[in-house]
C-alpha cells in the first residue's frame, strides 16, 4: 500500500506584516524554523490563516523565495497557489515548482459562485494542463464557509481519474468530521487532512493523513505528539492530555476573530509586537478583546 | 444641486478570449466602439460580466491599455479594480488613473467572509490613502450573491464622510429595487446604478443615476433610449416598448448561464465565433442549451 501524501502535521502559518504593510520575511522565516523545530512535518504557508489572498502575487512569490533562500527545504513547504484567476493560479504554481516545491494547496477559483461541476473540473484540469509538470502534486482545499465554492466528491473523482498521481490530498476545513470520514471512505489513497486542530485525532483514527491547521501556530508540539503517538496504547494518557491542550487552545482563539487572536498570542509569546498586524479587511482585536483574550 | 456621477448607461462589457486563452484586445476594442455608438455613456469593463476576476493583473492592465491606446476616451471607462488583495487593488487603481481614467468600480475584498464593518471600512480607506490621488472617484460594487461580502449602509456613510467627493456612486447588483431606492433615499448625491437591466427604469423614476448592466451587451440602444426619454410624457409608449425589449432580452439570457448566453448571442450577432469562449470556472453553453437559446 502506498503511503498517503502529504502526511503529518502541517502548520497553516500566520504571515507577519511589517510597519510598511508588506509580509515580514525575517519574522516569517524565524516562525517556520520554530514550527519545524516544534515537530511540524511542514509549513502550509500562504493559506487562509496566512492571509494569502490579501497579498499580491508578487508579495506571495517574494515570501516563498525568502523561505527557500533561508534554507528551509522546499519539500517541507505546501504553499497555497489557488486564486480567483486561473492564469494566476498557473503562474503561482509554476513559480513554486521552480523553487523545488512539489506539493501545493489549491483553492478552487472563488469569485464566481454556483459554478457547475464541469466548470470546476475544467478549472483544475486547465491548471494541470498548463503547468504541465509531472512533479506537481495538488492538495485540494475545501473550505466552503470562506471560498463559498465547495468541492464535490464527483469533481474529486473525475480529477483523480483524469490525472492519476496529481491530486494526492485534500484539506477539509469545513469542520465536519463526518465529511472527512466520508472522503477517506470514498477515495482510498487520498490524503485527507483536517483543517480543524481538534479533529486531527479522530480523523487519524478513521484513516486520515494528518492536518493543516491554524492553532498549530501555537500548539505545534502538541499536534506533533498526537500525530506520532495516537496509535500507541502505552501513550494514550499523554495523547489525551496533548489533545486537551489542543482543544483548549482552539477554544481560546475562537472566542474572537481567530487569525487576529492567533497573531496576538504569537506576538506575546515570541515578544515581537510586529506579529500583531493584519491586512484589511482583517483587523487586530480591539483593546478590550485583547485584554479579555490575555486574561483567559 | 450637483449632478450625480457617474450618470447614464454603462455596459458591463463582456471580454472576448482568444484561442490562446488571453483577452482578445482587437475584438474588445471593436465591441467598446459598438457599445458607445449604440448610445452607451461609457464602458464598465473588467467587471463580473467581463470575467475580470478570472484574469491576472497583467491581463487586466494590458486590456485597459489597449482600449485607451485605441483612442477610446478614458473618462468613458469605468474599469473594475477591486480584487481580493488590498495591495493589488491599489496597484490596479493607480494604473487606471495613470491612463487618464478617473472613476473605477470597486468590489470589496471578497475572500474573507463575515468581515466586520470596521474591517470593510479599513479596506476601502486604505486603498484611498495609498492611491493618494485626488482625481480618484470610486463606484462601490454591491453584489452579495457573488462577492458574498455585502456593503452595509453604515460603511457607505463612513466612507463618504471620511473621503468627501471620492465615493460618488454604487453599483447595486443585488437585484432588489427596494434596496436601490433605500440607497437613493439614504445618500443624497450618491449615484445609484442598477445592476439589473429591467430595474434601470423604475430606479431612474426613484432618483437613480442609471445602470451598469450585462444585457446592455445586446440591447445598449434600448437602454440608452429609456435613459434619455424616461421622463418625457410624449415618448412614453416608445419608452415602454424599449423597456419591453430589455426585459425580453434579460429573460432570454437568464434561462441558462447568463455570461455564456450573452457571449453566444453576441458571437452570433457580430459573426465572430471567438466571442463564444469563456475562461473556467465558467464554460460555454452545452450544444443543447445553445440550440434552445437560439430557438427562443
Amino acid at each position: 500500500m502506498t503511503a498517503l501524501h502529504p502526511q503529518g502535521v502541517f502548520s497553516a502559518a500566520l504571515t507577519p506584516i511589517t510597519a510598511g504593510h508588506a509580509p515580514d520575511h525575517a519574522l516569517f522565516v524565524a516562525h517556520c524554523r520554530r514550527l519545524l523545530a516544534q515537530g511540524c512535518d511542514g509549513i502550509a504557508m500562504l493559506g487562509t490563516t496566512g492571509e494569502a489572498n490579501s497579498f499580491t502575487s508578487e508579495e506571495r512569490r517574494a515570501l516563498l523565495e525568502a523561505v527557500v533562500a533561508a534554507g528551509i527545504a522546499p519539500e517541507r513547504l505546501l504553499p497555497g497557489t489557488g486564486v480567483a484567476a486561473l492564469s494566476e493560479t498557473v503562474a503561482l504554481t509554476r513559480h513554486a515548482l521552480s523553487l523545488g516545491v512539489s506539493t501545493v494547496v489549491m483553492l478552487p477559483p472563488f469569485y464566481y459562485k454556483g459554478v457547475t461541476e464541469d466548470g470546476l473540473f475544467a478549472a483544475y484540469a486547465e491548471v494541470v494542463e498548463r503547468v504541465a509538470d509531472p512533479r506537481l502534486r495538488i492538495v485540494l482545499y475545501h473550505i466552503p464557509q470562506m471560498s463559498a465554492v465547495p468541492i464535490p466528491f464527483a469533481v474529486i473523482a473525475r480529477l483523480r481519474a483524469a490525472y492519476p498521481g496529481t491530486f494526492t490530498g485534500i484539506k477539509d476545513s469545513a469542520g465536519d468530521l463526518a465529511h472527512m470520514e466520508a472522503l477517506v471512505a470514498a477515495f482510498p489513497g487520498l490524503a485527507v487532512l483536517a483543517g480543524a486542530d481538534p479533529l486531527m485525532l479522530p480523523l487519524l483514527r478513521a484513516g486520515g493523513a494528518g492536518c493543516i491547521t491554524a492553532t498549530s501556530n501555537l500548539v505545534a508540539a502538541e499536534l506533533a505528539f498526537v500525530f506520532r503517538h495516537h496509535a500507541d496504547p502505552g501513550r494514550a494518557a499523554e495523547v489525551e492530555a496533548a489533545q486537551a491542550r489542543i482543544i483548549a487552545a482552539r477554544n481560546r482563539v475562537s472566542r474572537f476573530a481567530q487569525i487576529a487572536s492567533l497573531k496576538l498570542l504569537l506576538a506575546d509569546s515570541v515578544g515581537e509586537p510586529g506579529w500583531g498586524r493584519l491586512r484589511p479587511p482583517l483587523l487586530p482585536l480591539t483593546p478590550a478583546e485583547a485584554a479579555a483574550l490575555r486574561a483567559d
